[in-house]
């Protein structure tokens, strides 16, 4: 396609979108830009948790139709955190407040492997982080909104043994972000601080609460540079004829099921999966607002593009035309030495020319070009997404607040706790096939069966092997 | 669904595969067996390179229809060179060159920090990995098959120049992979070794060549091991009722648009990507081997189970009915202490109670468990993967040893390349807008406007911003 594109750019932010050949004047955008500003006033825009939605006064305090003076006594709180000798930080957190934090240390850190990150339940996967953290010089952030999070406790007691096995006290290390009256704002009663979230910041949006800007401070990263960056795509983007509202016009009128992010800097490789989180559980849905069944959704990859070309660019120039790709670009490399002049322009070119080749194949196309690396420019575009999912999530009248199926899986796991319990109490010394046992617990049997071998490779059962796995006997080890 | 599961398992591997409830009789496998016994015996597999398809010989080298010989050298060579004191180990390699590599490394490593990997021609990304490389320490490896790939050939130079700057010679430190004659095998000819690649194996299945074999072996992983798991998922996987095409006709019958893979152990985060190259590099295709359009793919995604359940699953219980879920899983975990019990039991609660509210909205799964996160179970899981997507694309008479898609790709970076030598060329004291410049070159406006901005960036042009982008006016600088 040789038409010409449309190029939106703003001094502020100095963030560039080419919005490629797409025909903006499609979509009417204004019922859902309506709904944004209504959201921005206070409105219940989390109707389902009966929920203000207010991420975007995190970054303009001013705006909160609750007063600034919590958001910025929390912005004081943090700098007069962050005001201590540089240590390494552990961040202990999963999902929102993990996949940001993640990425802007990962991106903006001079130093990021100062940083560890806990964020999963994986028993192995813990002692290795924690192999590498030395208490005497880490600070713990403990992260969980509702505070009861199963995995960010389970992690902070790994962390807890971690501290006591080499005779430190883990409380003065230990900083949580939970809100008020949490489970883990009381166990956190005689550490170094609690740092509030809110009820009206959703996790996957809370990268402007203390879940972003305290890993920022802490790591010597400009998180009030962040926090502008925010503010000022925030108000370029309130505009009708701003970037958020353009992308969110694309993303319905292209209609494609997937969407691709491909970030041409190394330091972004990690964006992927942030955008993965907000896109996927926003607009993730069974039912409209209105309560009509849709199943709407938008999946999301891509990891850093210069690697993702050749991995993945065979099918998106000649499988189905199914995926909208979204490059994104940085305008100022650093380019110290000759041979590095050669690579930015090979990088350039590696890009600009996937990008042709996937307008030749009639495949649709946006760029999205930061200034540079940098905790404004990431602020930037973190606000651009944000608002651009809600506008969407508007278009398709979807609440982009709640996440249903998320907490359906918690109850399912909570169950398997308990059966796993049941199953310990049912074995006995005389063996049961795993089929006899999931009758009498009345489970489906190749969940037994993978039960009672758990309990065998952690040495709380034996097994016998069957011809099948439904035929392998348990029974208890006294 | 309550239904029960069909579960395939073997002594040799140790692996588990739970197919859930599907129906495998409603494919006939028999035609893709046999083309792929065709395939190990020698024939053509990959007719438009007029190509042999050999990766699986790399592991029964006594099967390859052109003798062990080669093969075995090629081990002995690999056991030779990892005969030196431990070094830390640079890859330079991009695409099926690293990341294999990556995951093994990440996933299988006593010390994965001693592993430094250059895979994109990013300046600030290759600055900031040479940052953290020691010379006077490190075994570079520099994989390509060709020889000529840019980015590895980029990520040579900058690694010889930081080479030279520390006084170390480059090439006693450095080992080549790469095909006979290549330029690269010319560039390597005083270096410490040349490995070699063959061309009947492919990049995205280059895993079980030297690509992967060096890089365990002188991260101190053991090679031999992998290799053995992977023959003996061969050995398992040729049978008609085995695992590979048993996955082949389920991904065939379901026919969802996305597969997900969910890894639940934080060593096998880079899985998802890994099988993404795989997969969407070999399946997304424009056409039948028989000339049919079909724009064929399916799309990969997936990180690491425990985290992408907060930002998948809300959509994959409640979005579209699209994406097969595979969820991976470790049958033995590591829990040297009472808490770390506690985790993995928590963990597998996770795993089955996902994947168990998933079943009850009707969503299609599958569970892979390896035994162990150890090189034999990787190998094998390796070798199932490989397996299966090559009977997959039988039954969809799909070539998935090509790649012309990449290849377009790449004749378009450097196109590219020369535009960008062009408008330095047109630039001259007097500003001309970008639309100017695209006129006089014949190309679209946002790409002489993007490469005007990156001369402009770097130094070499002038702009003077206009209204729009392509009224800014851009000058030469003498």
């Amino acid at each position: 396609m040789s038409t010409e594109h449309t190029i939106l750019r703003d001094e502020a932010t100095g963030l560039v979108i080419d919005l490629g050949s797409a025909d903006l004047t499609l979509v009417d955008m204004s019922a859902a830009l309506d709904a944004m500003a209504a959201l921005e006033a206070g409105s219940i825009a989390n109707p389902d948790e009966q929920r203000q939605v207010g991420h975007y006064w995190l970054r303009s305090p001013q705006l909160a139709p609750l007063g600034a003076e919590q958001i910025v006594a929390c912005w004081d709180q943090i700098e007069a955190l962050a005001d201590q000798p540089t240590t390494d930080v552990l961040l202990i957190g999963i999902g929102g407040s993990a996949l940001g934090p993640e990425l802007l240390v990962d991106a903006l850190a001079a130093q990021p492997e100062r940083f560890h990150l806990l964020d999963s339940t994986d028993p192995d996967g813990i002692a290795r982080t924690l192999s590498r953290v030395d208490p005497a010089k880490t600070t713990v952030i403990v992260a969980s909104k509702s505070g009861r999070t199963v995995e960010t406790l389970t992690g902070l007691q790994a962390a807890q043994a971690h501290w006591a096995r080499s005779g430190q006290a883990f409380g003065p290390s230990a900083i949580a972000i939970t809100t008020e009256g949490s489970p883990l704002a009381e166990l956190a009663a005689d550490w170094q601080a609690i740092v509030p979230v809110w009820e009206w910041v959703g996790g996957r949006t809370s990268i402007s609460s203390a879940v972003g800007l305290l890993p920022m401070a802490l790591m010597g990263i400009d998180h009030r540079a962040f926090l502008a960056g925010a503010a000022a795509m925030d108000r370029w983007s309130r505009q009708p004829d701003g970037p958020a509202a353009a992308l969110a016009a694309i993303w319905h009128s292209e209609d494609k099921p997937s969407w691709v992010f491909l970030p041409y800097a190394d330091r972004l490789r990690h964006l992927g999966r942030y955008i993965q989180q907000l896109v996927m559980e926003s607009l993730g849905k069974s039912h409209t607002r209105s309560g009509q069944a849709v199943h709407h959704g938008r999946t999301v990859f891509g990891n850093k593009g210069s690697a993702d070309q050749h991995a993945l660019v065979q099918q998106l120039r000649d499988g189905p035309n199914d995926v909208l790709v979204h490059f994104v670009d940085v305008a100022a490399r650093s380019t110290p030495t000759p041979l590095l002049l050669v690579a930015a322009d090979t990088q350039l070119s590696l890009l600009q020319g996937t990008r042709s080749s996937l307008d030749k194949a009639s495949r649709p196309t946006l760029q999205l070009t930061l200034p540079n690396c940098s905790a404004g420019s990431l602020g930037a575009l973190v606000a651009l997404l944000e608002r651009a999912v809600g506008l969407y999530a508007e278009l398709r009248d979807i609440n982009a607040y709640h996440q249903p199926g998320v907490e359906a899986g918690k109850h399912a796991s909570t169950a398997l706790i308990t059966e796993l319990a049941a199953i310990q109490s049912a074995l006995s010394g005389t063996p049961k096939t795993a089929h006899e046992i999931a009758v009498a617990l009345e489970i489906p049997t190749q969940t037994a069966w993978r039960l009672c071998q758990h309990l065998s490779t952690t040495d709380r059962a034996r097994c016998t092997r069957g011809s099948t796995a439904s035929e392998d006997r348990f029974s208890r080890i006294d």
